[in-house]
């Protein structure tokens, strides 16, 4: 069982929606404003509308919740979503407040993505659990994303 | 157990973009381009960012999975997701299509909304199940909202 | 657009563990230990396995996300699932510590089900949304269905 | 970014029940009767009730859709839930109805658990990310888990 490298995005973070602290925590709304996706299999675009990043804060972690749409370069649509785990770092806080950045592997910031589509030419998409790694930047997150796979 | 009016609501549909028959049915995203909502305590608009419908369709159904953010006129975001049920008969498709229109009550279009916020003018959303009803126009679907309360 | 009754049904509440405060929440996991459901088009027995109510606790409310296995009489297996809301009143926590019990319409105890199934004789189930109202008695919850229905 | 082993458990496969091709596929219900988990910082067992694998078929694989209550030997209760692909080789199926094994590594069998529990003792399972490879072989499945963590 190892991870084997799938592709990198960015998505470009627009507003951060404070919900508050309703039923199942103190939630925000990331809404996203489009980004791009590129591996050796898949490269394309993420659609502006229909993405977001839905953000619970609890102690010193945020638990994402997050749905989007990937675009491919040759016009295949596929859904993409994922939970996932960020540190809360005043360094993250920083970063998500528009001042600094962090690397990959500087923090606690995993996901585990999982894809959906029709398209033939990409259904091999539906069937792999994948992990990603994240880093923050003024107004953009950064993903590196990995296939977990037989040895 | 009654239904009690809450609000009106209608939204924009952009795109409907066909993600095709992946592992759990034929995908659709319809995304969302705001629209706004309207009741004795609730009003104001749907954030055009972060909103969608994730529709399944199968047999003659679809079957409605949605999100969306709910800014009311003096600032509060509340959060709103939804299953639903709408029968695609020839006309509902035409209407998608952006061909004529359905009217409530016409077709079965039914969907059971669930509000979540930490504002505290309006945390008495969150203890609410609701039930609304349909109708689609060209690149626009209207909704009215009940609760669901004890008689 | 009005509630038609469906069915009643009651389950058998076992053991009600205390998971804590996690990210989501205080979260309680209270087991079912089988149960009964009836009414004009359907009736049988909720299987005892794979079926619990996730519960979790915010304020002076319990959110409930629910997964229950009906298999009806006549042999078919039905998915169902729901959220629900209800009010923790003193009463109600009292009934699920075994100590008295709530009235139908007493306090707000409400849920949203939704079935799944393929079998052909109740393939109608898989298009309702659904309403139901709660009830507890000691180491029992009694529910009444409707279906939400046009005029 | 790196895989590191967190436990191993296996759980008893009771009843596979067939909901049949409802609107999101065809559906099987698999009852758990019970398990154990093993690891450093992790012991103890799975409860028999409240627990199962809603697994849906599209195609060759076998999309999973689980819900477990661990109850570590100290007595802190874990809410375990995770998503997961499985390809359905005809030695899956035949192992899946009580003939012959696969092992780990023989066939594309992964999940992403996720864990939540308010016990103190436990709360770091709430923050990680982890993947997992399984086996089947007669009324049993096998997992290694592993934490996603950085390098």
């Amino acid at each position: 069982m190892k991870l084997e490298p799938l592709m990198s995005y960015h998505a470009k973070l627009a507003a951060a929606l404070d919900v508050g602290s309703g039923p199942y925590g103190q939630r925000l709304i990331v809404e996203v404003d489009g980004g791009e996706f590129s591996g050796p299999r898949l490269r394309g675009r993420i659609r502006q509308a229909g993405c977001a990043d839905w953000l619970t804060l609890a102690g010193d972690y945020g638990y994402l919740d997050v749905r989007a749409t990937f675009e491919t370069h040759d016009g295949a649509y596929i859904y993409v979503e994922y939970v996932g785990r960020v540190e809360m770092t005043p360094k993250v806080q920083a970063a998500l407040a528009g001042h600094g950045e962090t690397a990959f592997g500087e923090v606690y910031f995993m996901t585990a993505p999982r894809m959906q589509t029709g398209d033939p030419r990409y259904r091999w998409v539906n069937h792999l659990i994948c992990v990603a790694e994240g880093r923050l930047s003024p107004g953009r997150v950064d993903y590196n994303v990995f296939a977990v796979v037989n040895d």
